[in-house]
């Protein structure tokens, strides 16, 4: 360690001959944990937060230090908001959706169906009141929430046989969170959510009939193709961002600079995630056109897609009956989305359009 | 200040009681300087040096102070990279091509035409070598490159008259910089680069015909609309990366903590930078639909577009020609660009064309 930069042995001398404790005197280390709702190998999720503590631990110079626990660990994979709110976590790494039974409110901070895209849901969180809203949805449960990572664009998840018509849905078991599950449930699915460890198994043993998880970057890594090859493009997670929890009480028992470099490296392995989610997609993909020929890449028919926008409009009108704070989110989102859109009409899809 | 936090009174006082020097055992405190290309208004280009200086104080707790200088006090706006390297500047902030007449190869870490988006270019960089290839161009400058936040799709730019033809450009005076000025250049215009604080009265005394400066956010607030009615879209620079440079030896004499917390402060200073972009375009956007109905939004016809595209290619053959740096650089975008806009085209681009 540089002399000049912190010379603690120097520190804890003096202090000796001067009588006093070397424990008041050395800077105080906190020790934190934060449980994650993924599994050790859950790429690129379980990066988010894994990244974080170690920009974190560097740049405190070993004053913050964050255990993170997967879920084999915990064995609590959708119990992190729990968890943080009682403190048995200082910290968490989930989504906001996960939590629409307990308070649906929390619902709308991951992604909505036919939403925004990524960096329009970035613009909405940062510039356009998101980020208010969603400090006053979890003030009430007494813990910060911060973006923790988009997943970009999703695909809409892996089928066993095609589907043609609203009626080939009817019936089927999916996994499918969030608002989107909503949907699928009015046109006539039964929905559930289960933790990711699990998903393999259930869709296996028939618990689920269909699934969508992520895109191509980890779903290919789960091995769903081999039991539902009809791997439909996206219409439900334009942007599903994931969450960092904080307990409040703990952080602001943090000195002001921690509290800092805690804040900047959320945001940048947040950041950060959606980069890597963007080059493992891009690479599974290719591998798909080369390695999976079985696998059958598809886009709902009109049909199907009219009936889920048809079904979408009605939730949203139904659910925020005498719901004024999911009210408010909904329509900053919708207002802040139909501004954006004009924009990235003009610029990324006009440009897109000629360069495929 | 927290006792436990950062006990400095106390160590002061042992330190004095011990007869040690107070000042061998305060933390030095580091004073940079940087140098922007931006003009103190010029938002959002000037807050991501702005923002990350001041991420990185608190995040020091005063340990590392930045001077953010604009090119009003400085006056050498395009001069960035000699006082960086010369060592008047500990840092910078401007854009890598504006370095093409001295160092060719650094050309292609700001943006390419008919090239990467924002997110394709940042999955470049971080995951298919392209901060290895920038190390490698600016090492022998003796200054560290990183990502310096992206504009996001750029505007064609502003023009007095509609192009209908490729002759309608001929003998235009443009400013448009980086590899789209070598193409224009090769349709027969006159190309320059302008410092950011001229551009408006060059225009307007006729020095240039047209310019690109960067999209709607930035443009409005320039006043170009006042004296060139015809604004296009864009095809030249699809993701334009700004540019911090850190002079190599004095990075190297910050302590390691310091050393992460400046990265880090880049790294999220500069992804804020895209989100903010995007949503101040997307507000300009919708102000030129109310405010500024003379405005003439164009698409270059495809004559042109076809024209700027063979020039394009050719040039490419052309300026890698006994230059295997800038060849390595722009194959390496090239394939990367090849395999990630198959997945933009599967998320993005068939989610928007449906969602529009």
């Amino acid at each position: 360690m540089n002399m000049f930069g912190k010379p603690t042995k120097l520190i804890a001398a003096a202090a000796l001959i001067a009588g006093l404790s070397t424990q008041a005197l050395a800077e105080k280390v906190y020790k934190w944990k934060l449980a994650t709702t993924w599994g050790p190998t859950l790429h690129p999720f379980i990066d988010a937060p894994t990244n974080m503590a170690k920009m974190v631990e560097e740049m405190s110079d070993g004053r913050l230090i964050i255990r993170v626990d997967a879920s084999n660990k915990h064995k609590s994979a959708l119990g992190i908001l729990d968890m943080v709110k009682g403190g048995q976590y200082d910290m968490g790494h989930s989504a906001s959706y996960y939590w629409k039974g307990k308070d649906i409110n929390t619902l709308p901070f991951s992604t909505m169906p036919f939403g925004m895209t990524t960096p329009e849901q970035y613009a909405w969180f940062y510039h356009g009141g998101g980020m208010d809203l969603m400090k006053r949805v979890y003030k009430k449960h007494k813990v910060l929430s911060f973006p923790g990572g988009s997943s970009g664009n999703q695909m809409g998840g892996w089928f066993r046989k095609e589907i043609n018509t609203v009626d080939d849905l009817k019936g089927l078991k999916m996994r499918i969170p969030g608002f989107a599950g909503e949907v699928m449930a009015k046109l006539g699915l039964t929905v559930t959510n289960i933790a990711p460890g699990e998903l393999y198994t259930s869709l296996e043993r028939g618990t689920i009939d269909a699934l969508e998880w992520v895109g191509p970057g980890m779903d290919i890594n789960m091995g769903f193709n081999k039991i539902a090859p009809y791997y439909y493009t996206g219409w439900h997670e334009p942007g599903l961002d994931l969450q960092f929890l904080v307990n409040e009480k703990k952080f602001n028992r943090l000195p002001k600079d921690l509290q800092q470099i805690l804040i900047t490296a959320m945001r940048a392995s947040a950041y950060d995630m959606y980069i890597q989610n963007y080059h493992m997609s891009s690479e599974a993909w290719a591998k798909i056109e080369k390695e999976y020929p079985n696998i059958k890449i598809k886009t709902f028919p009109k049909e199907v897609m009219d009936a889920m926008k048809k079904a979408n409009t009605e939730l949203r009108e139904e659910m925020t009956k005498g719901q004024p704070m999911l009210k408010e989110i909904l329509d900053s989102q919708e207002a802040y989305q139909k501004k954006v859109r004009e924009w990235t009409k003009m610029s990324d899809y006009i440009y897109l359009k000629d360069n495929l």
